[in-house]
């Protein structure tokens, strides 16, 4: 185990802290009641730019030093923040900072993530407090990255994203002619005569109903990509401001999981450790969750992956704000080590005393108490997560990817027709929630990527798919992998535009079918699937006709006008197999699909027993004579594992011999560490 | 049969095609496969406004030649478009010509129907780009019609409108003070001191929650006179402009049903052709789609009707979009026909590959096979429907009026009180379809029209009837009439002021009765209704107490503290008869309202046995020694009909004996040609 | 019984009239018509401005003239309005008087209630106007009261309400030091440099989802408070301008009851006769009717209560309006004097025949008829209240008191987290509805009010609970009262901070509670309340897991992972005690509940047992030796009463015995005298 100069010394543990709004006197009682836990990192300076730039011209770096010292001085680690995630009241005052609104409204002063990301005030004002704080702090001891901003989101509207966005236009087509063709322009008169001639897709132009609606999806698309693109230019001017100070330390900024408005597949590369805030929904179990780790883990399968936020207890934005049953916020914390986090952090170390997050949960309430079920788990759980120091550098190993796209996203989610009742990650996290009751792991990755080494892929609702994305997934079978994908995939390119082509269009030859219909009802409307066993399962809301070309029918609607017609087929290429799955399956369904798609030779090492309620994971290191981790994690019920080689309990430091019997409860979890002589 | 210089040669069938989406050698394919299939007239130059005038000054047709040199080249029928429904964007960037929506928010190019009605420079450049088509294009061979701008609809309230909408007012009202005595403005302060005063109704003004939720229904409601006209003066400066240079080819505008936001019979008259497109909503059977046929012919009972757009296949714009089972576009095809239609088209011959609507369904899709299950039943349809060329000319003639009126449908739905639930069209439809299931045909007409002729007349939730509106309904009553009117009829004059007098105000004496309280109550709460003969029966939503003045009770309500009071009447009134529903019976109550309507000796050459799912419909001529065709259209389960003359099948030719027994099993279609000597 | 001078000579019986809709025969005939049914007092001149005032510097009474002199003729009573309540068009289009909304929007004219409550314009306008009306009719016979306005409402956003909340908060805060304190602006960044960074909040600024969802909830609570107080400046200009001219008329404004914009607890001190209009909402029973007389009258104990609006017959404005029973309107006004009301009120006398409350009920409908169930009913009652006006002076006595503040309704329901499910207004009325079915009468409070004399204190979901608040609450309890809390109280101060305490914060050493964690779970999701008897009820949405220090446990969780945990305590606090409700008990559970709260021997006085349908209401003067009254309101059902004391029957003038058994069946009422010497 070589040591990585970025690598903190110590697994990080702790999160956000806001100082600035305690007394001194509180700011050491708390960091004392912190510490005692196990808290050995704080994420400091998020939201504090007025203070350090309380006027033009002005500039004032000793709020920071106030808070950083008692940390600093108890030997902490510490996340630095730039504080642009919220640009102060007299710049929105007195400069053209904020955004417009999908309303044409230009914004006020208020919440936060409210700067227009082309805003040249705004821009050159974000740089140069990032530039200042790395030049006062980026030697700092104990500083273990940097965090820009804070969960990058939104969208803006101005006439300044207009002018930019006619110029990243510019860039990606050339030519007025070229972007007319390739826009599709002569549909509904949308002829653009000079660049000029464009404006934002908005309430104003484009969209009738929201921007999922809209009457040009490519320009939608377009505009999605471009805002993308210049918050990222935002983040890449704090970083470079950084760098010139502080060229070591890792920068990084809070991703948010699936989160739609952000490809963060094209910022992955730069970031140097690949960080978000996981806040499970109401509803999202643990397959779900499993799922977000993966895809955060997937952007940049090469660098750290860190959990910059959890709550210790409760959310407050929601309309209902479960607590976390005893237990579970350690299972989730295991959860996502086991799916290759290298640090867990929490918001927030101390509840604020007003505004909007005031009711957040938080390690210490508003008495700071120390003798509250939180404060008790999030000690337990400082106690335990010091011995994942050692996975530093490990990472789980699958043999199934996943393919998750922002292009397919926006694109299907704002598609006029067949439905609009398909929502992509929900659709997604369908076809994988049984994958993972089998214990099987999975990486997310790009439908681009390089999917050498996947035995199965998985490319269900692959919206747009290209001849070179659909070229790439052919490789990918032709080496030998076997390919799920189905109704709602190839219907367009990356320009929104359908091939000229039967449905799945580029995808068409690859899956040995042609579609010429997809009917598409109400919900509430079930079709029968019968499957070549008899098996009879439903279906709803969209049901692709499919007339198997190249393929063997393994499932057909049993009912509807089109009863006798093909739902499921499956094609042999050579030394792999590609399904095409037309119809919206129930969980019986996908159950069904999975044990005839895992029941191929050639997946015999991946297919294992459905156990759902435990989940078991492995992370471990290229080199395989290294110590590798085991992790059982019993989300619900109760389990038996047997241990199949000796092992240490990583919690207890106990060994264990090889078979015995484990029992698990849930939400217990276990981390065995085995031997690395597994060569 | 005499031919009509504007009736096509051949029975149009076809419909929109954009071939400027395509390269030339895909165009030739496309309508060679068309032409193929029976399509023999295609709809052209709707959406290439830009083309033809790319720049201020610029014009250039060349694209029209292009497109249409194939078309003409194979003696294809054509309907030459104005492109005025949608401007080119350079136009928006430059002139204001967009419109302003009701948030008062100018809107910026994008999407479509986006032109302000009565911006200055949209109407000059609209009659402009018409009449240059039309100089260039009018004694085109095989032109059959002029199709203006595209389903005008929408409003705008921008400042040009605001002024027009002064100078509306100035010429309907005159002063000042005749304004504020009909707009009734002494209530809540609203006396205009002059006609600068006056705003639109809008979200910044008189709307409190959308245009239906207004302070002053009255302004609203001329706001919505005015805009329906100041669309049609688009329409006819557009119409002026082609007429110039082509005075013969019959022109239209397509419209769409029950559209709520354009009064169409206030446009008919300036129409040659009534043409409109037929997209029926998920759940609207085929009594529904019936009556919009009867609508759209009952515009202009002396006009040619179109059927200018239906879909070959399925929507896209829906949340859901179903695939119509097979024989079903048949059945809708021939029922427009049945109607009255002289003409079936598409909306499209191919799949465009952008934009919005590129999964709407097409007779070519993407790939262009011909090899699909929508090419065959086109084929099919198209190779029939050859044979509907003889009926031109010929009409349905009903005894059965049922006034609709726009005045009413907007006042009603934005009434404060006594319910909002009522929906106008719904009410009407609910009216009607058991009428529908009897086989008894009905026209749709104005309240306003001469009614001699009809023996009965339904006037369902007639909200606006002034006194001359009453009048023309007792004129018919006394010319022996049965009309059927009932709750939320009479509350209003043309002003939306409440006569002084007993509701149904202008109707109450006419109806016999007053209603002194009107009970509403929220959705779930019904109320019994018995009728004379014991049958009860249920009702909802809105419930009259009803006092007989001169009237018969035949049914009171059964519970409710209005137990015992009256719901439903009926009075002698001469050779006439008039029924005043008072509450909004069950599916159970019309029936038996029907039934008891119906069973008057003076309809009892209107009566019918009940055949649900079976509809029969008659055109014939007004010579009644021309024959005539009846429809038999299976929309639901079978049927055995037995025919009472000798016939012949039109659609396979062949000779019918009388007394033959037919079966019919839907969605099956017979249309049988009797001899004309029935005199 | 000694004459208050602004006591009318009769007890107002009328309402608003709009004579200036109709001409003089018509006014005459209404009139007459009208006073034979018992009409004593009209409500003149509520929206006449333009008429009065009908362009720049140009004044004109003479309508009032003309509208007044019939019923002064007649020497019938007066309410005169000042017609500030609708502004002019001409004024709206000429000067800056309309609002701008939340989404920033300038208003046209338009509606009503319409002008901003800062514009100078509009300030001015209206002092002026009331200034001359006051002047020409200060001095008029039968003026019995000034009505300023109409029904106050709203916000507005503009510019000048900016220019004024900055002013506003200079005058509370001193620097801006302080209020960045106190508004805890550290939090995201929302530190303010001077007072022109502040800007309202709105959905430009801090509202991501409307008024409810606010970034900084203090800075939407200030902003209430301030608009609150800019209305009432409003008010207060033209009482200044009335007064100069009319010293002794009393002046009011109509009140909407649980109205949330406005905190009409800083209003009343202003007012002369706090009046409200009463519209209750469909499924809003007679306790929460009651409950809303309760809040109105306990704004000013010592003032005149008049039901200022109610309507004869049914609302026009909602989308279902149903009718009132037989005997419905006769209960409900008799509620109103029951619970203190001085005068009752209808809007209005006859209905309009334009615009949005056409189809409102009147006494007198659009044909004038005298000879309907609502005359008939009006007449009735008519006769009946004459007898009222001996009851002036007496008021209801109540041992109960209930604490609503606006401030906590304000900030409870716009607090993220722990829950949006907490309707503050329908939480309060929970609490009471069973004290109501027990014959409990109640005072509705201020929690900063003088408690003594309360045996009972309720104050659930007081959110806001600074430290003097929870002094005086403590104050009580010292003195003997039970206090019965819980819930979301004590949450924050009054600067919407959450306090540095335990929750409930200032109340948790009264309570003796400490609650570290509060579950907030979906729409569904119970838990079982387990009670020290063994009884079992449910809880949804809120459950706070308490902890007692310093009380005793009467009621535990029963389900969850905090099965045994506290929900409900009790403090024995001296003589008082201190009841903590943790969950949000069903009905069954809130039973419970006041059956052990009542069970206690120090409110034996108060306790009754259930009977629910039969209202008891007492009036009675501080005067012991005077007569009192008391009701008996059938709601529902039918009840039996045994008189204890000798009475008369206000209604028919008949002496009733001891001992005798009345029986009341729903809708009836009765009013019982008995004699004073009750000392």
């Amino acid at each position: 185990m070589t040591a990585d100069p970025r690598l903190p010394a110590r697994f990080p543990y702790g999160g956000d802290w806001c100082p600035e709004q305690w007394p001194a006197e509180v700011r050491e009682a708390d960091l004392d009641a912190l510490q005692a836990i196990g808290v050995n990192t704080v994420t400091l300076g998020v939201f504090v730019w007025t203070q350090l730039h309380p006027a033009p011209g002005v500039y004032d770096l000793s709020l920071l030093e106030e808070i950083i010292e008692p940390v600093r001085r108890r030997g902490m680690q510490i996340v630095l923040a730039t504080p642009t995630g919220a640009h102060p009241a007299w710049m929105a005052r007195t400069q053209e900072v904020t955004r417009v609104d999908d309303q044409g409204r230009r914004r006020l002063f208020g919440v936060r993530h409210n700067s227009c990301p082309t805003s040249p005030a705004f821009r050159a004002a974000a740089a140069e407090i990032a530039g200042r704080i790395a030049e006062r702090f980026g030697d700092l001891e104990g500083l273990v990255a940097w965090h820009i901003g804070n969960e990058y989101s939104g969208l803006c509207y101005c006439g300044s994203c207009a002018a930019a966005f006619r110029v990243w236009l510019q860039r990606k087509y050339g030519t007025i002619e070229e972007l007319n063709r390739r826009w599709y322009t002569l549909f509904w008169n949308h002829t653009m005569t000079s660049f000029e001639d464009i404006v934002p897709p908005s309430a104003l132009s484009e969209h009738w109903n929201g921007p999922a609606y809209t009457a040009f999806q490519i320009i939608t698309l377009d505009y999605r990509r471009f805002q993308s693109e210049a918050l990222l230019e935002c983040f890449r001017l704090e970083k470079e401001a950084i760098r010139r100070h502080s060229p070591d330390v890792p920068v990084t900024a809070n991703f948010m999981g699936f989160y739609k408005d952000i490809d963060y597949r094209r910022w992955a590369e730069d970031l140097d450790i690949i960080s978000w805030d996981n806040y499970p929904r109401i509803g999202h179990g643990p397959a779900r969750v499993a799922l977000a780790h993966d895809l955060m883990r997937g952007l940049a399968p090469g660098k750290p992956l860190w959990l910059m936020e959890q709550t210790p207890s409760q959310t407050a934005w929601r309309p209902d704000n479960p607590l976390q049953e005893p237990g579970l916020l350690r299972l989730r914390t295991w959860q996502a080590i086991a799916h290759g986090a290298d640090a867990t952090l929490f918001f927030q170390m101390r509840a604020s005393r007003g505004a909007s997050e005031k009711f957040h949960g938080a390690i210490l309430n508003h008495a700071a108490r120390t003798d509250t079920r939180v404060v008790r788990e999030v000690a337990q759980i400082g106690a335990e997560v010091a011995a994942a120091r050692e996975l530093a550098g490990t990472r789980p190993r699958n043999r199934v990817a996943v393919c998750v796209d922002w292009d397919a996203w926006w694109s299907l989610e704002m598609s006029d027709g067949p439905t609009r009742r398909v929502v992509y990650v929900d659709e997604i996290a369908r076809f994988h929630e049984d994958l993972f009751d089998r214990g099987i792991g999975v990486d997310v990755v790009s439908p681009d990527a390089d999917l050498a080494g996947y035995a199965l892929i998985l490319a269900p609702v692959l919206f747009v798919a290209g001849p070179e994305r659909a070229a790439n997934l052919a490789r990918a079978v032709a080496a030998g992998a076997h390919l799920v994908t189905g109704f709602l995939s190839g219907r367009v390119d990356e320009d929104d535009q359908a091939p000229i082509l039967d449905v799945p269009g580029h995808l068409a030859a690859l899956c040995g079918v042609r579609v010429d219909e997809t009917d598409s009802q109400v919900e509430g409307v079930t079709r029968e699937i019968r499957w070549a066993d008899g098996t009879i399962t439903s279906a709803d809301t969209v049901f692709d006709l499919v007339t198997p070309v190249d393929a063997e029918v393994r499932a057909a609607y049993a009912d509807g006008f089109y009863a006798g017609s093909a739902a499921v087929t499956v094609r042999e290429a050579g030394p792999g197999r590609v399904w095409y799955v037309g119809a919206r399956l129930d969980a019986a369904g996908l159950r069904q699909l999975w044990d005839e798609v895992l029941g191929a030779p050639a997946l015999a090492g991946i297919a294992a027993p459905r156990r759902p309620g435990l989940e078991q994971v492995e992370r471990c290191r290229a080199d395989a004579s290294a110590p590798s981790y085991r992790f059982l994690l019993a989300h619900d019920g109760e389990h038996e594992v047997v241990l199949e080689e000796p092992a240490t309990d990583l919690l207890s430091g106990q060994a264990l011999p090889a078979g015995m019997r484990m029992r698990l409860a849930a939400p217990e979890v276990r981390v065995l560490r085995t031997a690395g002589d597994r060569t």
